[in-house]
């Protein structure tokens, strides 16, 4: 964890209740940030109880200990999170908890859909500015690559499990993103929201020190 | 064929010189238009030896007798057919070719594939007038949906196997259009120019149909 | 929605009782028709308690609102739905009630698969009247190409899940339909009955103003 | 093969010329029909310059030894082989070949497709009198499934690779027929004639046994 | 149903009780014999108070009607079903009810895996006898392979869907019979007992009729 | 191509020698760089000829103008490129001319499969420094995951489809790296060495401004 | 079994607890050790009722008989037992409870996934010790192919369905595992803790009796 | 190499000649071994023009050094390699050499499938004293299952890519070799002689070592 400065996450979808509690304070206690991914409703109940020091989002699905602030030289670094679908949102927010709990800023654009990809033009400024942005979407998968096009930073697609029938449960709009021609679109796997954010904070780190690299040495 | 009113096809992949023009002649000795799908250029020449009332196009790989004239008042019915990228072209063509012999006329805008996506724009009156719309996809075979939700006609898409690794051969651009939620899109097989053709002219007879019928009983 | 004359409809699967209510009343507040698909019982039951204006329609799963009057010159613009099998009747029924919400007339012709393929010869008047016809089947998927064989309009085809072992949840019979010969058929997506009266909507709304501008100009 | 009276088959695709005529030499010296399947022209000039008492059918793509006659009592137990296209003709072919060289009639119907499904009807009595059927079909795989409805015996499908696209190279008939609700029918491997023909065979030797015994025993 | 001589049956898995039961008493009225598969037990106690003239087989998983006697000239033609395990026994079940109601006697041989391949000569004089045989297996799928490799009749496989990981419900077993060598085995959906069972009753019909007309005309 | 600073590509895998030439020349003409991807020997031969102003890389099978000088401050923002085998070169090489056409350096590591697992200790030196990092590797794909588990950047896994069997082309390496758990990877389709490049020299951009930016106000 | 040497398992998924029990009795009654895998604990306590002689190890959710105790000789042939990841506990435990009910020490080595590959080195005497390796891993499958590069003994990879997305249920760590170069891997199915045992175990035995041989005759 | 006692091997698909002999003869000067696999004769040809100290096997495609003699106590551990067919023989070849490279002695049993499984009985003996057993088998991949079912050793199927439809050029046999329930088969990927090899190689290795022991420790 120090060596990349992400805090380390628990996978929570196949592990007991007393297990993610366990590694959770073992981790708080060494003072570190804690994040357990994939924990439902009555699972993250009972771990509360055994871990009182952690915060649960029912969107997200996510149990986080308290967020650290952006520090004042990242402020100005924030990564737009986009969504196809309304129903994409819970991935979307399992990858802004992760950036948020890591001290980076996030900007929520969501239900920018293909009906609405007239509607993107609004989201130019956003698109311009960013060191890197997050898309999710679900269905066909198309949103990703349309913003890569109008993008010039990099973009992270990850495709969600929101669909039907020939969708495959996100192997769909998966295939979508890794045909994409848009140039600076990457992948991750479906409905993984988590790897997304790593990916990005990584990319805002390398970005802040060159920054204070310059400053330091003008 | 009388029924239906479209020249029948005959599907050459898997077929001998010998048998092409074999079936071909009968159907031109009954007075029918005659049209051979996937024909490379070395089996043409040899069915043009033996049937050569048939002419040869290289790049839709399409045998076919002289077009019927588009009927007065069909002038005015006019299916854009669009492609992605270049490489989409043979499929479009077939598709163009399937309607031309047939009597309908057709509008070509190649090339339009999400590079350019901000360039459909320019595509919006072609779009809004048109009866049905043919569009053609490879690599993420995102083209056909966006067009569909700028669109107030039917729109026929047709994936290509232009593409490569996660592509399946046309297989992902495929799944790309049966996930799309754009109102009005539907499929035809990978590479199937024919198909979305004989769709699209079924389309155009009823809305002849109708009119004729509306001014004869105003 | 304007733009196509489609009532905008819902995906109700992922959504939450109260999202569903707020996007519905929204609609309903602008003075639009509303149609929520995927809905199940115990969710519809929620959703009208918040938006007692809609309506449930148990078979189809949807929600939706009071229906529009079919115009008189679109009362002879009847749409037949066909279905294979007694299990592929919800989907036909969410075709059939986004048809009707919007204002064109649908004529029912269920369970006329494979089993019962010589009784499809009494429905020879049907098809050819046409202006278009859905087809639903599940299993092999068989009866979209059957008919469209018989057809001189589009045939629009729906695999459904409907079937087990080697028909992978619709992909079976959606595959049959992509590789049928039969001239005039399209394909959407598994289960999507909504897709499908969507394009033949499409088709209807363009033979009704080709109609009417034919008698305003004979 | 003296267990089962099936003459025992070579399946000559990824043995060399020198292997293939040696076991029909071994197979021949003992008085045994021979088959060789799945050869192409050039290797079987090889085989038969080798093994000169073998005869040659490119259609089929199968080496065999002189037909045994048809007995006497066999003579009215004629297997009906069926096509949906002329492209599916050398795996009928090879179904064909193996029974006559096993002493079985066939009656071959080839090029009875969708298209003309209506034509069916014109097959009827062929379709009623047989003991058993085979159906091949490449595409959607429709015939064995439209066939076994009509039929009162057991029906042999047997998909084949000619299509293109999401077909799979016979995948998609293959899955066709598995999901067909037809009674009787039961399916082999894509482009497997001789499987088939194999299965028909033994059920003809059944039915011929069983008269044998009733004159026998009366 | 008069034609084949099979009694029609009901796919029960995605109808509801009021259904199964409707359709159930219209069979019965007029006289025919009635199967309903795929019900599991809730569903059946409520069939079975609409129509008491149902009987249930909980293994099986099927409603049906009093069974036919087998007719005197049929009884020395008994049908085995062999299954791999234990578990292949409910479509096992499938498949006998299915020829028992149909008025064919079967020999009920279970738990012959591969585990007990060597087991299987003991079983060698019930194979030399069939006239047809069912042969159920999961897993791997080996057994109808092995089956038809020592008979002399058709051998009709049936994979189910017993198994985990690389198995895919089925699908594993399915290939194995598809690529099987051995002569005369066809193969039917995954747990499709009633299918194999069908097949197996038009066969026993023919080789019935065959003796009979031997009989009469010695 | 303005707006990202990335020259365009030309996909050249299906267009003919003519189109390259044609599409390359009026980018030439305007002053642009050229980068035309998937060329092959004798194609690359033929546009030579008409577009002697190009290079060609055989190893990468790559077409392209003369390369910028990496520009001074960007001098030491070096992107190390990883090979897991010697056959993974061609792919690795495409990502390599296609960074150092647009101006940034790149580190050759071929060569650092499994088998050398230990050996890769010794590039961390070279990971450490890194701004991004592109890993490419066939057969397992392991090579990206186990990079990604040491580095403190970005990484960019490319699958390629250098393996066999059930290897399905680069679907298997493919699946490895979306599945794996270091954080920081993200993935581009099977052999796409160009689109890993682009993601690649983004990030690279954003670093390069970060750090003029920062020295311009300290 | 006796002439394995290997107790005879119970596959307990498809199974009542009524069938397991009866041959559970049956084996232990003829003197047999006793597995049966694959019982959650709602069954198991069923069973427990009818069997009491029969422990439940709820987390490998394995039923078995007392131990025996490992011979002498065998003392100092240990088989390690590598999991990736927590979740992947239960099938090496499946695979721990088959070696030690048949009288072979196991040592756990559990998460030791790709996040601490560096802490492999630590497993460096374990694994150049040992006869025979089993190695546990579900995501991205790395594991087993790295401990081969290290080890000098057969490794026996056991892919888990642990994971999401493009993991499918476990064969994409098969996958991974069946690409991978490092030299003495083999595989078995997903989650088949059982299978890598017997394999192990047999391994076990050759070498124990070549000791035993060597020891006799020297 | 030396760690484990393999010469290592050179994959020879995707290398050209050059870079084939340059890493061989770097091998052969520092007095390893060397087993180039996947050669075929054009390129063998090439590579022994530039390193003539190898041999090449045409029908194993492997070009390799002189080989090994077995030890004297070797020279009783003798690996069975058995194929299904005679197509499987240059992927068992594959195996063989690399065995006897090695120093292993191998016995050839080809040719053994299923339409002779009877003629397995023949094979107890070897079965029953192998140390290990290598077992190839395209087309169903039934042969591993079968003779482990007899053998009281380890047991490592390799599919082959021999076969056609729905065999997915070796998929199918994997999928059969991985649902087997015979205890003490595991499995290599489709078509690797060389891995299977290895693993057997190392199986031999333990088994040696411990006999060894045994003399020396009594």
């Amino acid at each position: 964890s120090l060596r990349k400065g992400i805090s380390e996450a628990i996978y929570g979808e196949n592990k007991t209740p007393d297990q993610i509690a366990s590694i959770a304070k073992r981790m708080h206690d060494m003072g570190q940030a804690v994040l357990v991914t994939r924990v439902d409703e009555g699972k993250a109940g009972q771990v509360l109880e055994l871990a009182p020091f952690l915060q649960y989002n029912p969107v997200a699905r996510v149990l986080h200990t308290q967020y650290e602030r952006p520090t004042e030289d990242s402020s100005h670094l924030i990564v737009p999170i986009f969504t196809a679908g309304t129903s994409d949102i819970p991935v979307a927010e399992e990858a802004a908890i992760t950036l948020e709990v890591n001290g980076v800023s996030v900007e929520r654009r969501y239900d920018c859909g293909v009906a609405g990809i007239h509607r993107l033009a609004d989201q130019f400024p956003v698109i311009q500015e960013a060191p890197v942005i997050i898309a999710v979407a679900g269905m066909d998968g198309v949103l990703p690559g349309v913003i890569a096009g109008m993008a010039s930073c990099p973009v992270i697609g990850v495709p969600t499990s929101v669909g039907y029938g020939a969708h495959f449960n996100g192997i769909s709009p998966l295939l979508t993103m890794l045909n994409s021609c848009s140039q600076g679109l990457t992948v991750v796997n479906v409905d993984n929201g988590f790897g997304a954010a790593c990916a990005a904070l990584l990319m805002v780190k390398k970005v802040l020190a060159a920054g204070a690299k310059g400053r330091s040495s003008p």
